[in-house]
This record gives structure tokens, C-alpha cells and sequence, in this order.
């Protein structure tokens, strides 16, 4: 009910009531009373003047559940938000929750992580308020090896969101840095729990350096802000990132890896590109040819062969 | 120190004064007498006679960790044991430890489970002081693909431990069951927790009837008391079978697959029978030819064709 105060509120350009407000949404004066109380406890800002009633000025830029969902317009994704603060990971809270039975779409987001996951053990960094850091749990009924592809179409979700809402060309570094100008601004982390024969679900970490200044950011990281010199609206961008996601895992539900595939070449900073590769202590160097079906990096070493990658560090050289 | 001191009463065939344990151990006698009564509340049976002292008369049949960690030998498994009296699921509290940062080789052994887990969300029935349940954390440094060589390892692990403590033939019905007399007496669950490009870790979750009656288990399992008719140590058990899962692990770490999969075919149930599968939603019948070196059913259907099974119930026909 409190949400749909703050609809009225968001809905109305100039004063509102609290008889207008108790008669629409049926609610007692006081009850009324405490929701505007509690709605400026979280960081709206109300003025409230005697006989005109409220007026909404600002909304806090916080990732509030209520502030996603509205008209987030999605089947699966986002249905159940948790928000928090201040977690050490999103990633060990959805593991938590997945655990527990929590259901697919389940978002888990924090304005800051104090102890935010990369790949490989690598810290995320992630200050509060800055970027948006979010977790999602998705149960598809795939086979392990095919667990990649959900990295896949999460990055094109990304790419897609990003480009449209900040004007950018934001592309994909295998296996999942989102880049824009050359700069990492975000990265995409999947884990998985599953049996031998079945997945039971796999939870995608999303970072995304929004509005950080580049200071607080490793040497070659940037955020959209860095880029573009613009603000942008994390709650926003989350919506749209959902939105974008949703989109192509139902794609992927309906007509397989390929539609993917395709996208993902779009979107691909290597393809073409001479790299060197630190795979399990080995190094390789060769030229990006493609990405295969299931995720992996195609690449023609410089003997000539074509080396099928499924993990590694892969650094462009010129 | 406990476990010092039933050491002492252990290797002692007669009667052992207070002051000697005292002595030996550099212990007050007050300590001694605690220790002792502690033992006696887990279930020693300690005769105590004044001016003898303490005589042990006999150990109790629960799963305890300096019991099964007594000349246990190994290198990896069991070093960290935790006992249960009776849990949900030893499946999940191993999930929450390794999440934890659990080290490699940790046992997790219950006396009994409410929620035994078996594959694909089936139960376990679990009957307290009947079976041995327990849940094993492996960190091998394998990809996602290579992870059903785990199940495989473990399979024959427990073959060869069962078959010369219970002087049985046991053998492994894919992917996972252990069947004496054709009757399931044991299982494996494996779940894993992993990154898009390494694991982080595995549990392997083994159920074994022992001396469980028959009317306590479903119509098709037996235990190794209904196919021998004699009792068993489940201490003895749980320790052969750590010590030759360990084996067959470090010998994989050393050698690869090949060793494993050579050993499993040996005890392979099915080779050369004629079998149903669902898989799927799908039904296929032919001819089991071979296990593949990543752990799946290689089956001649009776088109000719040889399909490729990674998961599915498989049962015999004639």
C-alpha cells in the first residue's frame, strides 16, 4: 500500500490531500500519515503544507524494489527484489537464498558490496551508490555445458540496455567484460549449482560502473559516467537491464543458442582482433575467429590451428 | 585428549588404574575422571571397579570422528570429520560449509537423515544407526565436462570397499547406484558449486544400506544385511570406503580418466544388457556398449544407432 501512495504521489503534478489519498486507496488519515512519514524516512522528499497536503519533490536515487518493479513490464525476471544496503557480495546472498528454494527471476541488488566478487577470486570494486551490483537467480533446464550460453545472452542483455539508455557502443570482451570506449565498466560473474545430471540453478552477477568517478576505479576500468561525462538513473538502467535480459533468455528458451550466438557476434570486441590468452599457466597467441555454440573462444594460433578455449584471460595485443 | 585416553583403554585387554592413564597422559585424575564419563555418556561401556579402574568393554556403533579417523591413513579425506546424530540432509549442511570455505577432503556423516537426498529430488531413506550417510567436499582442478568422472571414481570406490569388507560382488548400475544381488544398496549424489570457467567445489553425498532390515527400504533396495544376512561395522565401512575413494581420486589426479573408467567397466552392471531409458521425456531401448571417458552411456539403439546418454534412468528389460 505504501507503493501506491507514492504512485499517487509520482501521478499528481502539484499538491495532493490526505483525504484525496484516504478516500482513493481507502486507507484511515493516520495510516495515510505514517506511509508520507515513512515514504521521507527512506529518502523522498515531501513537502507537506497544512490544508494543500503533499507534494512530491524528489525520489532518492536508491534501488528500492518498488522503484524496479514499476511498469518493469517482465514475465519472470524482478517478480521478488531483495534490496540491501551494504552486503559483502549479492553473490553469497543468492546463493543463500537459491538454496533456501527462492524462485527463478529472484533479484538480490545492494547499493555497495564491501567484499564484491570477479572472476577468478578477483574483487568487484563497489562503491555505494555509484555503480549498480545485482544478482539474479535463473533456473533454465539446460545441461552443464550448456551453462555458457546463459553468460552469452546476460552480456547482449547488457550491451543492449547500455547502448540504448547512454548512447554508447558498448561491447563484449570474452567471456564477460562489457567495455565501452575500451574501458571495463562492467563485468558479468555466473555461478552454478547443480547435480551431475541437471542444473539447479545458476545465479549471474551483474556490476556495472555507473555513475563512479574514475578515481575510485582500477587503472584500465571506466563507467558510463567516465564515458559520456553524463549522470545517469541507476534504478533506471537496472529496469532496462532486466528488461534486455528477460528478452533473451526467453529468446533462448524458445529458439535455442543460435539467435544468441548471433547477437553476441554483434556486440564482440575481439572478433578479428590478435590476442594473447593465459589459459591454466599456459599462453597462447593467435588471432579471435569466433565464438562457438557453446561459449567458447575460436582461435587461430599463429601455426595455424584453431584453438577451442572455454576459460582464460585474454589480453589484445598489436 | 579423549581420544587419548580410550586409546589407552582400547589397547589395554585388562583393567587400567586411573593414575596410570593420569601418568601417561600427563593429566590430572580429576580430567580423567571426566573424560572417562563423558566416553560413557557417548556410549562406551566402561567398567569402573575401585583400586582396578577403568576397563572397556565395548565401543559404541556411531559414526564418531576420532573412530574414524583411528588408523584411518589417508592423505586428503576425513582429516576434517563432522558427526551428526540426526540431520535433513548431510547434503546440505556440506553445501553450507563448503560455501563456508571448507577444506578439500571434509566428511560430513549423519547417524540418520529426515530428508536424504537422492538424484533428481528423490529421497533417501535414511533410518538412524541402520546406514552410513555421509557427504564428502572435493576441490579438483577439473572443467565443468570433466565433473561426472567424480561420480564415476566414487562408484568404484565404494565397489571395491563393499566388496571386500561384505565378500559380496557388488556392482554400479549408471550413473550412480550400487547394486548387490541385483538389489540397490547404495547410491551416489553429486552436486557442485562452480564458476562459468572452473569448480569451486564438489560434494559427493553416498548412502549405503547396511544393516538395514527390508521392511524398512522401497521394494527394489536390499541392504548388506538382507544380502548377507550378517551385521557390519559402519565404522569399518565408512573407513574403507574414504580410503579407497581416496585412491581412486589421487590415482585420477595422477593418471586421468583412463585408470577409472577401465576400473568402472569392470564393475559395470550393465555392459552388454538390453535396457529401457527415459531421458527426457524421452523413451530409448537398445544395448549398453560402454561408458565414455567423460562418465556418459554409450547405447546402440535398435535402429543401429549409438546414442550418447549424459543423464537418465536406465532400467533393464529382457
Amino acid at each position: 500500500m505504501k507503493s501506491k501512495v507514492l504512485e499517487l504521489l509520482k501521478n499528481c503534478t502539484s499538491f495532493i490531500s490526505k483525504e484525496e489519498i484516504s478516500e482513493k486507496l481507502n486507507l484511515s488519515r493516520q495510516i495515510v500519515s505514517k506511509y508520507v512519514d515513512q515514504l521521507k524516512e527512506i529518502g523522498y522528499d515531501i513537502q507537506v503544507i497544512p490544508h494543500l497536503g503533499y507534494k512530491l519533490i524528489s525520489c532518492p536515487d536508491r534501488l528500492l524494489p518498488f522503484e524496479i518493479q514499476d511498469k518493469l513490464n517482465t514475465k519472470i525476471i524482478g517478480k521478488k527484489i531483495h534490496h540491501y544496503d551494504l552486503v559483502e557480495s549479492t553473490m553469497d546472498v543468492a546463493m543463500k537464498l537459491a538454496l533456501e528454494g527462492a524462485c527463478e527471476g529472484t533479484v538480490i541488488c545492494a547499493e555497495g558490496q564491501t567484499k564484491g566478487k570477479g572472476r577468478l577470486g578477483r574483487e568487484w570494486i563497489s562503491p555505494k551508490y555509484k555503480g549498480v551490483y545485482f544478482s539474479l537467480i535463473l533456473k533454465p533446464e539446460i545441461s552443464l555445458n550448456q551453462a555458457p550460453i546463459i553468460t552469452l545472452l546476460t552480456a547482449v542483455g547488457i550491451c543492449r540496455a547500455v547502448n540504448r539508455m547512454a548512447l554508447v557502443s558498448a561491447s563484449i570482451k570474452w567471456p564477460n567484460d562489457i567495455l565501452v570506449n575500451n574501458k571495463k565498466i562492467g563485468g558479468i560473474l555466473t555461478e552454478l549449482n547443480a547435480e551431475q545430471d541437471r542444473i539447479n540453478f545458476i545465479i549471474v552477477g551483474i556490476g556495472i560502473n555507473v555513475n563512479t568517478s574514475k578515481s575510485l576505479l582500477p587503472p584500465n576500468a571506466g563507467s558510463l559516467k567516465s564515458e559520456t561525462k553524463e549522470d545517469f538513473s541507476r534504478i533506471e538502467l537496472v529496469k532496462e537491464i532486466l528488461r534486455d535480459i528477460e528478452h533473451f533468455y526467453l529468446l533462448f528458451k524458445k529458439k535455442g543458442t543460435q539467435p544468441i550466438i548471433e547477437k553476441w557476434r554483434e556486440f564482440s570486441f575481439l572478433t578479428g582482433e590478435r590476442v594473447e590468452v593465459v589459459c591454466q599457466k599456459r599462453k597462447l597467441t593467435g588471432v579471435v575467429l569466433d565464438v562457438d555454440s557453446d561459449g567458447s573462444l575460436l582461435i587461430r594460433e599463429d601455426s595455424g590451428f584453431i584453438k577451442r578455449l572455454t576459460a582464460g584471460d585474454v589480453i589484445r595485443v598489436r
